[in-house]
């Protein structure tokens, strides 16, 4: 049997978040925190809303999955998020010590790569997944706000 | 007449909150935010307390003085923080676009400057200000881990 926990699986579950953030016209970025199968996280930019730099959705993320296991080390968790983390985010990733980072679009300007900023050594990436969805409802974003 | 509000003035200020972290057995790291002498943000190292790598310092001023000020950016602010900040900080304080930085104790093995990240191009930097004070309350806090 097919197993249905796949990365495009819970991405597109992000992506749905991103989506949440485009409709109350916040940058459309979503993430999602993933254990064992389980999401402990679901989060999306709230910047605007908040009217705070650092409301991200993988900030977000972090904090209430942190939440709910009770500790501040990420272990054995997966953050899937529609858009590669800035150099804020990669920053509060590192401190996490999260296991897995699963992108969907690059962010070749202001993502943490472009700055060679370094994750924690114990952070796997992987990246690409639905990365055309999560490019197509940016460039949307933007695109209305012109 | 002399100014009282000297730079050393609030980083005095900004030691004492790290002593309240110290006291509540946090790595001792305190930040204030001032607008035209005032001071509107006040905020020490909580990440144990709340169980939370991103509750440093310096991300919960600039969370509490955007939402003081009503606006994300941070003009004609500055932020006194008695170490020097990390990745994660740094970033956040780019999105922020904060007019100046004063730093206390340099940290040569996770301040942003060991890493290379950049400030935004609007952020003046001045560091030293009280730092052996910072080092030293640094110090002391890991020897009694010991």
């Amino acid at each position: 049997m097919e197993n249905i926990f796949s990365d495009e699986y819970f991405m597109r579950k992000a992506l749905q978040e991103a989506q949440v953030a485009f409709d109350r016209d916040e940058i459309p970025v979503g993430a999602l925190i993933v254990s064992q199968n389980k999401i402990i996280a679901k989060t999306h930019n709230l910047t605007e809303t908040l009217t705070d730099v650092t409301a991200h959705a993988e900030m977000q993320a972090i904090t209430s999955a942190a939440n709910y296991l009770g500790g501040k080390y990420l272990k054995d968790c997966t953050l899937y998020v529609t858009l590669e983390p800035c150099v804020m985010c990669a920053g509060a990733l590192y401190w996490s010590q999260i296991s897995r980072i699963v992108i969907g679009a690059s962010d070749e300007k202001r993502g943490f790569r472009s700055q060679l900023v370094k994750l924690h050594p114990k952070t796997q990436i992987t990246e690409g997944v639905l990365a055309k969805e999560s490019t197509e409802l940016i460039q949307k974003f933007f695109k209305d706000k012109r």
